[in-house]
C-alpha cells in the first residue's frame, strides 16, 4: 500500500474515533448487539471465505496447531456473537470519575476516564480477534485498526465487512473498525510510524511480533511477554492441595501463558511432596525435567516411568515449554525460590503454597510479577477469572497495564479543572 | 563507555531496587532527611564544581538562559534540600491497595501499588534535576540511573556524590541512585536498549532529546510534548474575568508549557472582548500576532501601539511560543474553537470561558487534552497546584501518565491473590 493510503486510513479511523468519544454506552451496546447479530445471521458467507483461507494454508502445509486457529465453523462463529453479547452487558469504563478533590483555591479537579482515541491490534492467525478486538474497542470508545495475519486475511476481510455493515445499521461510523488489508510487512512498518494518529499498538502474537515492534514502533505499545510461571512448594503447605495446584498449574491447559513451567520444592517437603506430585504429573504424560536433588528423590521410584524423567538444564529452567513438560528444583527455602524466579521468571504469574504467613509476606514483596498466588494455581491469570469482564491480554509491562488487560486498561483519563475565574499568582 | 561498564551499573541499579521495594516509608525518608543535609552542608564542595560547569559553558559561548539553568547557588541549594525535605513529608504511594475484591471461587484478589524498579532521567542542563530525580526515585522506592546534560557535568556529579554518600549514611544502597558520567550520545544509545534491567525512561528536555528516545530507545518512555495551548473565550464569559485569565495564562511565567499561545475569541464577544484584552496584553510586552478578523477590531484602536501586532500565519498558530507573543483568533463558536485546538493543540491544557453549561460540556468532551479547564487559567497544570505534592513533568502521552506525573505515576502494580488451594475448573 501507499503511505498516503494508510495515512487515509488513519484519519479516517481518528475522525470516527472523535465520534465514538462522545457516544453514550446506550448506542455502543446497541452497536455490539447488532454486530452479534450479522455474524450469525451471515454465518455462510463468512465460512465460505474462511474455507478459502483453509485451502491455501492447507496448500503452504501450515502447522495442525496454526490449521486449528485458522478454522471457523457455526459454533467458533455463535461463540464470537456470545462474546460480544457479554461485553455489551458490562458497564461502561468511560465516564468514570476516578478520582476528584478540590483544591485550596477552590478549583474542582476530577480526573475522568476516556478512550484513549485509536487503537491498532496487530495479531497472527486468529480470525476471531478480528472481532474480539473491534467488541472491546467499541465498548471502550476507541476506533481500532486491525491488521491480522496473511493467512487468514479472507476470513478478516468478511468478518470486517459484517462489522462494518452492523456499524451503519446501528448509526455508527463505519471506520470505527478499520482493516489494513495487507499481507506486505512493510505495510505493517509504515502502520507503526502514524503516531499522530493511532494512540496504542496491542500485539496479539508470539516473540517474533513483539521484537519486530520492538524495532519499528513510533507508537506506544503494550507488551505480553510469555509467562515462564512459577509453583513453589513451601516446607508448610498442604501437601494434597499443593500437588492438585501443581498438576492443575501444569495440564490444565498447558499451551497458555499462565500455566506453570517449573515447580521449585522446599527440601524440607521434598520427600514427601515430590514422589505424589511426580506420580500425577507423569500419569498425565508430563515429561518432568529434574535437578539432581529431586533425581535422587524420584530415581528408586517404581510409580514413575523413567522415560518421562530427564536432567534438569539451564535451558529448561529459561523454557516456556507451553507444552506437557515441566522442570522440577528442590530449594533451600523462599529466599531460594526468590532468587530463581528472579533470574528465569518473565514476570507473569508466580505462586507459593504455603501456610507460612512469613512465607508469604516474602515471596509476595519479594516476587516481581504482574500476578502473584498464595494457596492458588497460576491458571487464575485471566480477565474473565478475575471479574474484568473481558480482556484482551495478558501484560507483563509495567507501563499502563501489568496482568490481564480488560476494558479499563483500555482507557485514559483527562483532567477537567472547574474555576470561577482563577488565575496564578 | 564499554557496553559492559554500562551493563554493570545497570545491574547494581537493579540490584538495589530490589532492596528500595521492601522499605519502609520510614527508611525512605530518613534517606531523603540525610540527602537534605548533606546538600546544605557541602554546599561549598558543590558550588566550587557548579564554577567549573559556568566557567566552561562561559567558554562554551552558552546562551544567557542556558547559564541561568546551569548556575547554582547557595539559595538555589536550600530550594533543592527543602524540596527533598517537603518530598519525605508526603505520604508514601507505595503499598496502597488501590483495589480488591473477592471473586466468586472465594479467591481474594488485591491490586497493590509497587515500585516501577529502575527508572532513568535523561535531562540536560539544571542540575538540580539530579536531585529532584533521586528524591522522587527514592520517595517511589525505585532506583535511578542518571544520565545529565554534559554542559552541567562537574555539578550533576558532586551532587551525585554527596547524595551517594548520604544514602550510605542512611543505611541505603549506594546504587539507589546511579550518574552515567559520560558526555558521549552513544553512551545514552547503549543505556537506552537496557530493557532487562530499566522500566521506564523519563526524558527532562526538548523536542531534539524527544526525537532521539523515540529513535532509540527500547525502553517504554513517559514523554511530555510542548504545550500549545489555548484559551477560548465564549461568547457568555465575564469579559472581566476573562481578560485576566488570558494575561495570567500568556503572561505569569510565558517560558513554561502550560502558558497559553492562541487567544480563541467568540465573534459575539469580540468587539468587547478583544480591544480590553490586546489592551492588558501589550501593556504587558505581548505581541500579538492577529487573524484578519481580530485585526479589523484593533486596526482603529489607538491605545494599542501599531508595532506589537502582526498578521498571524499558520505558522504561529503552529507555534509554541514559550514568549511573549500570543496568536488571536475570532471563531464563530464552540465547535470552530474545538476543531482549532484539535488542528494545531498538542494535548496539553486548554480553556474555555464561559457561563454556558452547554458550551462547557462540549469543550469539555470535544477536547482531547491532558487537562481541561473551565473559567480558569492554563497556568494550573502543575503537580504542586493539583495538590499532588510534587512532580517530575507533565505528559501529554495517553499510556500510564496523563498531565501532571507525581509520585502514583512512578509506580506500577501487581496483583496478590490469596486462595485456598484453588485450581482451576
Amino acid at each position: 500500500m501507499q503511505l498516503k493510503q494508510i495515512r487515509d486510513l488513519c484519519t479516517r479511523a481518528k475522525q470516527a474515533s472523535q465520534e465514538l468519544a462522545l457516544l453514550p454506552a446506550r448506542d455502543k451496546n446497541r452497536a455490539l448487539m447488532e454486530i452479534a447479530e450479522a455474524l450469525e445471521r451471515r454465518a455462510p458467507e463468512i465460512l465460505k471465505e474462511n474455507r478459502d483461507d483453509v485451502e491455501e494454508g492447507k496448500a503452504a502445509r501450515l502447522s495442525d496447531a496454526l490449521m486449528d486457529r485458522l478454522m471457523l465453523d457455526e459454533d467458533r462463529i455463535r461463540d464470537m456473537a456470545q462474546s460480544l453479547r457479554h461485553v455489551a452487558s458490562l458497564p461502561d469504563p468511560i465516564g468514570e470519575v476516578i478520582d476528584g478533590w478540590r483544591i485550596p483555591n477552590g478549583m474542582e479537579i476530577k480526573k475522568i476516564r476516556v478512550p484513549f482515541g485509536v487503537i491498532a491490534v496487530i495479531f497472527e492467525a486468529r480470525p476471531n480477534v478480528t472481532v474480539d478486538a473491534a467488541g472491546l474497542s467499541l465498548k471502550t470508545g476507541n476506533a481500532v485498526i486491525l491488521r491480522g495475519g496473511s493467512a487468514s486475511l479472507h476470513s478478516i476481510r468478511m468478518l470486517t465487512e459484517v462489522i462494518n455493515g452492523a456499524l451503519i445499521e446501528a448509526g455508527l461510523p463505519r471506520d470505527a473498525v478499520c482493516l489494513v488489508e495487507s499481507r506486505d510487512r512493510n505495510d505493517l512498518k509504515k502502520l507503526l510510524q502514524m503516531s499522530e494518529y493511532i494512540d496504542l499498538v496491542i500485539p496479539r502474537g508470539g516473540e517474533g511480533l513483539k521484537k519486530y515492534l520492538l524495532e519499528n514502533s513510533k507508537i506506544p505499545v503494550i507488551y505480553a511477554a510469555g509467562g515462564n510461571c512459577h509453583v513453589f512448594v513451601d516446607a508448610t503447605a498442604d501437601v494434597e492441595q499443593a500437588v492438585k495446584i501443581a498438576v492443575n498449574a501444569k495440564v490444565q491447559r498447558p499451551g497458555v501463558c499462565n500455566s506453570a513451567e517449573t515447580l521449585l520444592v522446599h527440601r524440607e517437603i521434598a520427600a514427601e511432596f515430590l514422589p505424589r506430585a511426580a506420580a500425577e504429573l507423569v500419569k498425565r504424560n508430563v515429561r518432568l525435567y529434574l535437578d539432581a536433588e529431586s533425581r535422587d528423590l524420584l530415581a528408586g521410584d517404581r510409580k514413575i516411568a523413567g522415560e518421562w524423567l530427564e536432567d534438569a538444564t539451564d535451558e529448561h529452567f529459561a523454557t516456556e515449554f507451553l507444552d506437557l513438560k515441566m522442570a522440577v528444583k528442590v530449594v533451600g527455602g523462599v529466599d531460594e525460590a526468590i532468587g530463581h524466579i528472579s533470574r528465569y521468571g518473565t514476570g507473569h504469574s508466580e505462586a507459593i503454597l504455603t501456610n507460612n504467613l512469613d512465607s508469604s509476606r516474602r515471596f509476595t514483596a519479594g516476587v516481581d510479577a504482574a500476578c502473584i498466588y498464595i494457596n492458588a494455581s497460576t491458571r487464575f491469570t485471566d480477565g474473565g477469572q478475575f471479574g474484568l469482564g473481558a480482556e484482551i491480554g495478558i501484560s507483563t509491562q509495567k507501563l499502563h497495564a501489568r496482568g490481564p488487560v480488560g476494558l479499563r486498561e483500555l482507557t485514559s483519563y483527562k483532567y477537567v479543572v472547574v474555576g470561577e475565574g482563577n488565575v496564578r499568582g
